[in-house]
């Protein structure tokens, strides 16, 4: 394949919506330290969850946690095995008690599987996103569900929505930690760790004390709320190297100037590409109205797929991968979690303008 | 601390029951590839599921138990999140179908924590381990679930038992991968990593097609068997960064040997302090019956617990760690997993009989 520029590609950006990139530092940190945390002897793969140099550092984790997040004391923070998809059937378990009904806001592709998966347990009342910054009181409903970002779709909540008096429950998997937020206006808050902290396989749980116990009996002990924020999420043994990698994040985060940094850059950065955008004169194209663009998800076409799979292509050469869209809407979308580098959005918009000149004329 | 013996502390031996040590070449390897997989430029942490590199490497880890533990065709080998005790209701779950009864044996700690959580799902039958290897039929029950490895008293089946016609179920958490064993007996085998595998978070099942569609609705998506058998386990995001290391692990195993090479190590080992024990005049004391001693986990107490604080600190002092027992039952336990160096059993043999001969006299 001939060159198609003259730039050299000298270093991998990695736009994956998740798996996604992690802050260099922290992956530098853990490599370092994987035969012997801590002046242990032994890898943090190998420590007993049981022993105190590990009940500490999960309890240092969820500290710096509620400090990052301001996360008021009745609120506990649960470490949990699974995955945002397992929370969805696990929301409806623990959360319905003896309602019959539940509020969820549609708002795009996750938001649809958290429904198809809370039907199965409860009737719903289904919102669509556009009406949903006044969502309609429904006294019956247990819950109202929202997902904050919509990473398919790169749609996201700039206000929160009101939920009607019953409790807002939130899964924020995709733009958790990209921005500060009020807890006390959620009874439950959950995110899978994979976008702006790191690793799989874990779910952070924030819940309001007074759901805690609403399970019912079918719930898997395990996935009982209850029963893991009075273990101090240590009921059964937790994913040891995923909480501290989230960890790691956490100090990563405060040492970049918190929250408040990470929304600072998220805007700066995600505006750069929707310039980017706006003067294609169409080449480029969101559908997602401007109020609602995601800060963590930038999603756009190209007029036809020969040009998607070279843009694709040519901006892989250049060291900028995994730009593909997600299988159900295609096209491009480009993900900017806390830890890409402004580097890497600055060499894509590049890449975006050099593209579009190239390509633009001769449609 | 006075320094007991004239021995060099220069290596630390990990004796814990989970998590537990890992086989030095793969940390070794895992460390040298963290920043930088397979020459993708990303950290294996980093890289989507629903890529081709992942998928091959899942594939290929899938492909390579397969082949250690021959697995006949017609049973699916699935990669689970959630640990051990989640598939304590996960099993019911999906595997009672219209029947209101199961058999469990009772075998000791982790086979009662599995009998407590199935019977939130179904009436039980529960047989005594000791009359197990004979479990009169129940037709009316649609499994019978036993543990072939009991961690915390350091019980093990030497010969599996026969399930009266039903689908025999077993919990292998604790001494999957020490043995060959005959797939084709068992309708489910299920085992968290974290013992003979290494990481937390990650379950393999192995179940046989005609188990897959007995599923009960309430049963989440994301731990159905069937729905993850047809996603290939990938039905949400695995957990990517346990996967990989499993796969290192396979490969390790038949670099040793295979699983003929690991049963042989583990009769070499745990002999070893068995016979310590028998030649201890009741100084060291095992309430296991021989034919049941477990050849992972050798568990056992000292005359008072004065001296078995005292054998844990010295034996700390000599690099001989986590030999603490289960919380429920006290005494010693040495886990002599898989990656357990053979000189950490020497050195731990010589620690008993030194330890004897210091403090037998002075009772």
């Amino acid at each position: 394949m001939a060159r198609p520029f003259s730039v050299e590609p000298r270093r991998i950006f990695n736009f994956a919506a998740g798996p996604a990139v992690m802050p260099s530092e922290v992956l530098k940190e853990a490599q370092q330290e994987l035969p012997n945390w801590n002046g242990q002897g032994l890898s943090i793969l190998e420590m007993p969850f049981t022993g105190d140099e590990f009940k500490k550092l999960l309890r240092q984790a969820r500290d710096d946690l509620r400090a990052l997040l301001a996360i008021p004391d009745n609120y506990r923070i649960l470490f949990m095995h699974g995955g945002a998809s397992a929370q969805f059937s696990l929301v409806p378990l623990n959360l319905l008690g003896n309602a019959e009904c539940a509020v969820y806001v549609d708002s795009g592709y996750w938001s649809r599987k958290a429904i198809h998966e809370a039907r199965r347990y409860c009737i719903l009342d289904i919102v669509e996103a556009c009406r949903a910054e006044h969502i309609r009181p429904n006294p019956r409903a247990a819950y109202c569900h929202i997902t904050t970002n919509e990473t398919a779709d790169g749609w996201q909540y700039r206000h929160l929505p009101e939920s009607g008096g019953i409790p807002l429950v939130a899964d924020m998997t995709s733009d958790f930690l990209s921005r500060p937020f009020d807890v006390s206006r959620f009874g439950l808050v959950y995110a899978g760790a994979q976008k702006n902290i790191g690793p799989t396989g874990l779910t952070i749980v924030i819940v309001r004390d007074d759901l805690l116990d609403r399970a019912h009996p079918a719930t898997p002990v395990v996935f009982n709320y209850r029963e893991q924020a009075d273990a101090d999420s240590m009921l059964n043994t937790p994913i040891t190297f995923a909480v501290y990698l989230a960890g790691l994040v956490f100090r990563w985060i405060a040492a970049q100037g918190g929250l408040q940094a990470m929304e600072q850059r998220s805007w700066q950065r995600s505006e750069r590409l929707y310039s980017e955008i706006s003067a294609s004169d169409g080449f480029y194209h969101s559908v997602v109205p401007p109020e609602h663009r995601s800060r963590m998800n930038v999603c756009f076409t190209l007029p036809d797929e020969a040009l998607t799979q070279m843009f694709l292509a040519q901006a892989a050469w250049h060291g900028l991968v995994n730009l593909k869209g997600h299988s159900q809407t295609g096209g491009i979308r480009a993900s900017l979690y806390n830890a890409m580098p402004d580097e890497g959005v600055a060499a894509l918009a590049s890449f975006m303008y050099k593209f579009r000149r190239s390509h633009a004329r001769s449609l």
